[in-house]
């Protein structure tokens, strides 16, 4: 069994890992954390847990996280940088769901959060867990920095398309939605029901911390810079990304053919048909990005659908299946739930 | 391996079921019928399914559903009772989702479901499928009438009052609160997005066809005549029962004792702690009732709360539970789903 | 022109005043106060005023408010009583869309409101803001104390059957359901999107602050004590309360006349026809209480259907209307609003 | 008093024009009609118009529409077209909400409707009902093509840009995003609230029928041939559209300057401080498009915010827009609603 250990589990992402790993048949969860809420039954906070996690909330003192073989950080931006070293230090593996080691570049990171990095060497070591580019380099890793919601659904969303060179790389845009649980469990008047429900909008157009990282992964793919334009919106989804990608195509290819080769071995890449649209619900609860790629009316635009469940394929399941590599486990274990649909 | 057909599964109580029986061990799908749809992928119609479901509806002709070993019957009402004698004399067990069996008396069956029953002798044998009453009849059972949504949220919480005896069964009322899947996946102006969001109505206040069903249970619980009035009202939640449950207490006893001594043994009856309100979220996809009881300042008045998901324990889930119990395999086989929250 | 302040704009009812307010013919908007936004332009915050309403915050030193005709308090409980003496001594009517003055017995609103009252002895004079009951008194008023949300749902429904003497006022039950923007526009997780949509649940069974204001009314009407219970719940709306009125009959009298000669002059009160069910959103945005009433099966439970805008008739709408009948205007001066649909 | 006939009410489009036009003080509605409800008020269908709205639905044949000044068609496509001929030779005015008269190339209209024209020499007359380009051309027009929801978002998104020349006109995007009543008020499965809610798709990126619209005023703006992709998302909302914009910037000059220049003078086009983001909500139920132009991170990227409500300002408030013109009254008659916030 592999003991596991969550800091932060007070959040959206910390009862999604509870919810995947309490079914999950060779994890023995041993301690989450929170100090504000120590000694409280967590089933108390999230009833759906109640008979399924028997865990109260413990102080990260007494939690011994040390004695865990991986330890998942489902914290604010700014926490796991501080716990990593001594945790690597003593053997224990980490998984960060925030975004302390996504961005290679530590002076951007800084810039784009607004603090110091405190370990900018781990930045260097950690693995960037999008296992569909970095599956042996997670294998062997000691420190997983686990992909943002956004980040996982734009970058799968253009992989090929920029792997295969066939689209004008300088004038890429996503326009990308989200669920409101993508704005985490904080008491803020702007994601009230009463705020958020009925309403659309966009919003961080002039700069969404995501755009550093995705631009990241797209400059890699693409082996050379790229122009890409970011805009993020909340729709009155609880649960849900979908990103609408935009490029000009710079080939004559088929691309249907080109997105299912590439994603032919992906467990949890699923292209769909010619002409199909992916809907969010089809992926709800489920760890899947389901893709389809368009040219509309024989012009030379390329649009690529690219749909998520911003809580598992974008954030707790990614790094459930990140656990399930690094242990060398089957890679869908406990992540075989179907979406919810209705 | 049981192998199981499913007939009429193009509705929400069909996709339910294969949802949760995709992830069954001991299941061998071998056939959904439509006649409308056969020939397409049961994944074409519900994408959630893609790379889980490989079958494709069949017309009832080509399903051989006399080789199978229990079929569901997913289906309107009036289709199971026209088939159901031919699969039982093959020995096939069968359990019907839609309501051809669940009313003892069928002329009060005839009078609110408005045609004539095509087999009453089937009714007298059939059991009524509520495992935390009837669980050793349904263990030797060759047909099982799977309680309706309403039903099973309302029994599971008058039950222990009535069977201890202590309120006036001359007065119950229940005030139920249905997602809008309880109507159906059929096309009806009614029931469109843009009339049931942001919108709270009561309906069938003269008459709902789950009255009789529910009067039947109570009266069977209290052993006498029972006067009850049922409101059902339609609330914006795509899943989800919550029904409140108002009595006049004829016996000051110990109420939270009573429910969590009666649901003691029960796997998917949960009794909140004294002063709860159960959220039907903590029961979105789960095969769970959840309740509390009140007794508010001290009033004569008991209040009960029961939420469950309509498609869970009070349809699909249920069913798989029944089959479960028919087949002796552990009680919560493919039903261990944690609740989906948020 | 009636010069009209506002105390406490940034919330829910401040909002809705102001959208009714921005087009009554006789009104001026003179001040709208809040310490902590003083400066910033009111449609910085509701960009629905954009155009509408040129007013900024200001700081209640600097509003001016003893030079208006009438101010309306959209406080916080406790507000009100604090500042309202000093405006009635100078000439001004105060309306106080809190509930400092809406409960009569000093001793019990201190009870549920947990704090020393600042002024009984305008409690003794405050007319409770209920035109159907207090029209009369309301026109000669200096300081109405308009009525919370739930109560004019309820009190409304029950005010024609105790009136009449036809129900046993021993068991009265009234289970409301409120829409999400009835909590305010304050930072809370429990109203949050991702908590409140897709989900619904009661709260405060064991007792409720509006349960002593509806009790009031409701031994008003009867002239006699009365048993009482009220559970509210939430219910994904942004808008709206449907209130479910249980009582048992205790005269056989034609209930559908009764309701609609009660009401049969009032201009905001609508007695749907035999056998409606009235949904909330035909009173979206509009200053309508619509109200059916139902004998099911002909037992002797009587069902009232009650609906409001919770921000309108039981909030804001209802103010506009008091202030209306206060300077003697035509009582649906700018509350002629159609609801909105869909 | 303008004599008005609505032709076909049962739709959302239908019961959005009789909730403004009920509170217009120069209108007297005439008739509506509705073959298969003839002789049902209006107000039983849609309980918001109670005591507001006193007619039945009548057929064509009864209704008289030759003896109104104006006639609203809002029909399914097709059928102004085979009526409107007959009006206008009796001196009727038309405003056709419907797309019969919206694109000037007929064959390009049928190979997109499907259909044939009936009257090819009235599309040529007719005057496309977009006040901010042709308000003086809809001021001595007899019909009125009223514009569609997406081109009405669209094009007064685009209109600023590609009448200065400052984008790159070969490469324009729009990612726009309807509530569900765009789709009218069907019966169909896939805009059940079952199935829209907590889900976002897209759909029609192989094309969609308000393309070619919108490229016919998009090439009218720029004088020029565009290439224009867009791609329809459907979005939890009951109305309301978010429009986001891309273009490639071609000059470097003042464009916030520019948009709100172009937008001076017109009271239902507001443009948005830079750096905002408009929100559906704010125009709920009112005549506006609200707009915000941002160039992100100083890159060549132009990005256009523009949001409607689709009923309104995308349907039944414009065409009443256009009546006001028609008839010479003030421009925002019957249009002055404050949207509903929350």
């Amino acid at each position: 069994m592999i003991k596991v250990g969550i800091v932060g589990g007070t959040g959206y992402t910390g009862v999604e890992l509870l919810r995947l790993l309490a079914r999950h048949p060779q994890v023995e969860l041993r301690a989450i954390t929170s100090r504000k809420e120590a000694g409280m039954p967590v089933a108390d906070m999230f009833p759906n847990l109640r008979g399924r996690v028997k865990l109260a909330f413990s102080t990260p003192e007494e939690a011994g996280l040390e004695r865990c073989d991986v330890v998942f950080f489902a914290t604010p931006n700014g926490v796991a940088m501080q716990q990593t070293r001594a945790l690597l230090d003593t053997g224990v593996k980490v998984i960060d769901l925030a975004a302390d080691f996504r961005i290679k570049d530590v002076a951007e990171w800084q810039k784009w959060y607004k603090m110091e990095h405190a370990c900018p060497d781990l930045v260097a070591e950690a693995v960037y867990g999008l296992p569909e580019i970095n599956r042996e380099r997670i294998r062997g890793a000691r420190l997983i920095a686990n992909p943002g919601c956004y980040p996982t659904a734009v970058q799968l969303g253009f992989l090929p398309l920029l792997e295969a060179g066939v689209v004008d790389a300088g004038f890429l845009i996503a326009d990308a939605k989200s669920g409101v649980s993508g704005a985490g469990r904080k008491a803020e008047v702007a994601t009230l029901f009463a705020e958020a429900a009925d309403n659309f909008k966009a919003y961080a157009v002039a700069g969404h911390r995501h755009w550093p990282e995705i631009r990241q992964g797209l400059e890699s793919f693409a082996g050379k810079a790229v122009g890409f334009t970011f805009v993020p919106h909340l729709t009155p989804l609880i649960r849900g990304i979908h990103a609408t990608l935009y490029a000009k195509a710079s080939a004559d290819i088929d691309l249907q053919a080109l997105f299912e080769k590439r994603y032919a071995g992906e467990p949890f890449v699923d292209v769909l048909p010619a002409g199909a649209h992916p809907e969010t619900r089809s992926v709800r609860g489920a760890n899947v990005c389901r893709i389809a790629v368009h040219r509309p009316q024989g012009s030379d635009s390329v649009v690529v659908l690219s749909v998520i469940d911003n809580l598992v394929k974008g954030a707790a399941g990614q790094a459930v299946q990140n656990m399930n590599i690094l242990f060398e486990l089957a890679e869908d274990t406990a992540l075989a739930d179907v979406g919810m649909l209705p």
